[in-house]
């Protein structure tokens, strides 16, 4: 075969089906986020929409400072994995500050989100014998890789379908071991798990618990420990997923459970073992910003309404978005051309960016525009967000029933 | 079950069998490595001799500054993955930069040397139709987990032995695409693959070539792109994988290749897709450290006479390695509980710190201890190694009989 076709010819079935991706080549500029120049577009000024730096965290000075410091006493990188010298101070103070985050025993720091979940699911499923897992319906492409790698026996329950999921555990022996694997924000529809009807399952029928929180963390909770914590949940969850690169607005993720849990994974996880770990400063980075939104609501509270003012403000003119209780305001498009033409229309002639969602982020059918307001974006950004959408929608003559009205 | 039971009892068996690990807990000195302190032993100061950061890079001031100067213009992280708001003008450079090095039409950035692995062969034996992987038996973690992810064929060629391979290559019809899997130097034990005879392997039976130069990128090669560099052989090779987390002493990995390559994988690898982009502080930092490193043949020479040194020093007292052509100078044990004991003294007793290597990074009966000096360390340094090593051996009567006389 000649295999540079076969790449040539299948990136041309993508750009046809307009599922081709095109990165925006951006630059930052510190303190000036959400405003960034599109190097790749003419050097044009433009106002983030999209970022899953939910709260500014990425800019603020005390991560800042703390990336410095540690760059100045310690160098750039690790050097090595966990296990060959690769362990630094800064490693081991962020994952007890992760672990008191989610009153834990422990926590376990892996190199991102994605890595923490394929691992840590992988892991457990493997080895313990004959683990059945529940994975919910949409749960994030790193948890079904992971549960994909454990060769683990696994059922998909219908996406927060309680029913479901009971029916599934109740034709099981109760001493089987199982786990519950689920989400709290699901980040493109940004609906919320019930996490406490599922606890109550897990109870009754003997199951491990394994929550990914890092759509949640830093957001909700009085310590910004997320959506179990504001419910007072976590200590019912065996396993707490979280991120370093959202809300916190750096990089990296973790586990946060029992000892034993941690250290078995710690002990057996391949994509653990086998990686450079985060270099140091990264590390310090996100230990402040943990720290920061342990004890300040003010960026938790100025999100919230930041949220809730975009999403009336949608309202106002009639833009379809879902409904839900979280801080995502996805609005639907359905069709992956138009979806991309919306976004390029707002980035050339509005100065916004945000990127389209096509598949295989979504299914096809539901490509949308998920916009993430922050605390840090001003009211003149929002004026010229709505502004903007209300011209295009009339341009496009695009449907302006609500979708909560449905 | 009782879940936690489980985990314990499986850590007991880990530590009966010698095989469970303790990290060390380190804090570098920036500017002082290989120096450190071991913060979980009474803040001992201590001698690294098993880091991967083999140049000492990630003490490099063009590296640290260029992380500084990144972290005031755009701060901390990249916000979202590289689809989403995540590419930064600072990716951007880093592919172009990785590109060059490797004479390849572009690079594709990925947040670790494992991940890169992973996705990459993940994605390409999987979506290739009826792709055969021929993997080298020694290949690292992330190779095997990608291969095993893509669900592909897969059949293991004998430890960089030609004659296999190409019994396992004529076996096939030749219009079947292949994908031949291996690294330049291999990490545990030194050794380098006859690249050019592979090469000519895939060109007679019209396999693609896939390899990993992570223990290579940097130090080998007039600009430090590799083994392959080395030999003139990068033409020859349809994907080069290395790491910025070892030799270039910051942490990411990537795949250099065509661009319709990079563009596949980039458009199809979930690993690469569902996952926040480096910071744009730590992509700086690379590509600093990349650049130097084209230019400067000074660390690669100061690096060649160190571990020249080391090996002339313990030839000297007797005590045994693995005679190889690269800069890793693995000391064979052969038990974990002795090497476990050996690197205990010598940090206890002298301030060395190696980390023993034992199962499931080594197979289980070649357990060592894997020196690896680099530029920074002192005539001093290796005074303190060697008459180290000349008392334990001594005090635990273990074998003189160096590997290479056998």
């Amino acid at each position: 075969m000649n295999y540079t076709d076969y790449f040539e010819n299948t990136l041309r079935d993508l750009k046809d089906e307009g599922n081709y991706r095109v990165f925006a080549d951006l630059e930052r500029h510190r303190g000036a986020f959400p405003k960034a120049t599109n190097r790749g577009d003419e050097n044009r000024e433009v106002t983030i929409w999209c970022s899953n730096d939910y709260l500014g965290m990425g800019q603020h000075p005390d991560v800042i400072a703390a990336m410095h410091d540690t760059l100045d006493q310690v160098g750039a990188g690790a050097g090595g994995t966990r296990n060959i010298s690769g362990t630094t101070h800064q490693h081991v103070m962020l994952e007890a500050e992760l672990a008191d985050l989610h009153r834990k025993e422990a926590a376990l720091l892996f190199t991102s989100g994605y890595v923490s979940n394929w691992a840590a699911l992988g892991t457990l499923a493997a080895k313990i014998p004959d683990c059945l897992v529940l994975s919910d319906a949409l749960n994030h492409a790193s948890m079904i890789e992971g549960i994909r790698h454990s060769k683990a026996e696994r059922k998909i329950w219908r996406h927060n379908d309680l029913a479901h999921l009971e029916e599934l555990l109740a034709a099981q022996p109760l001493s089987r071991p199982k786990l519950i694997a689920f989400e709290s924000v699901y980040s493109m529809d940004g609906d919320i798990a019930p996490i406490a009807e599922i606890c109550d399952l897990a109870d009754r029928y003997n199951a491990m618990t394994y929550l990914d929180e890092v759509h949640a963390v830093g957001l909700y909770g009085p310590r910004g420990g997320g959506i179990a914590e504001r419910e007072g949940l976590m200590d019912r969850i065996d396993v707490i997923e979280g991120t370093l690169g959202k809300a916190y607005g750096v990089i990296g993720g973790y586990i946060a459970a029992s000892s034993a849990l941690c250290d078995f994974v710690r002990s057996f996880a391949s994509g653990f073992i086998f990686t450079t770990a985060l270099p140091p400063a990264v590390a310090a980075g996100a230990n402040a910003s943990v720290r920061h939104l342990k004890s300040s609501n003010a960026e938790r509270r100025a999100h919230k309404d930041k949220v809730a003012e975009v999403r009336a403000r949608l309202d106002d003119i009639g833009i379809p978005h879902i409904t839900n209780p979280s801080h995502i305001i996805p609005v639907m498009v359905g069709d992956p051309v138009k979806c991309k033409y919306l976004s390029d229309v707002l980035m050339a002639d509005h100065g916004i960016y945000i990127q389209p969602i096509n598949y295989p982020t979504v299914p096809k059918g539901t490509e949308r525009l998920r916009i993430t307001p922050s605390p840090v974006h001003s009211a003149e950004d929002i004026d010229n967000l709505i502004s903007a959408l209300e011209t295009l929608w009339a341009k496009c003559q695009l449907a302006r029933l609500p979708l909560a009205a449905q």
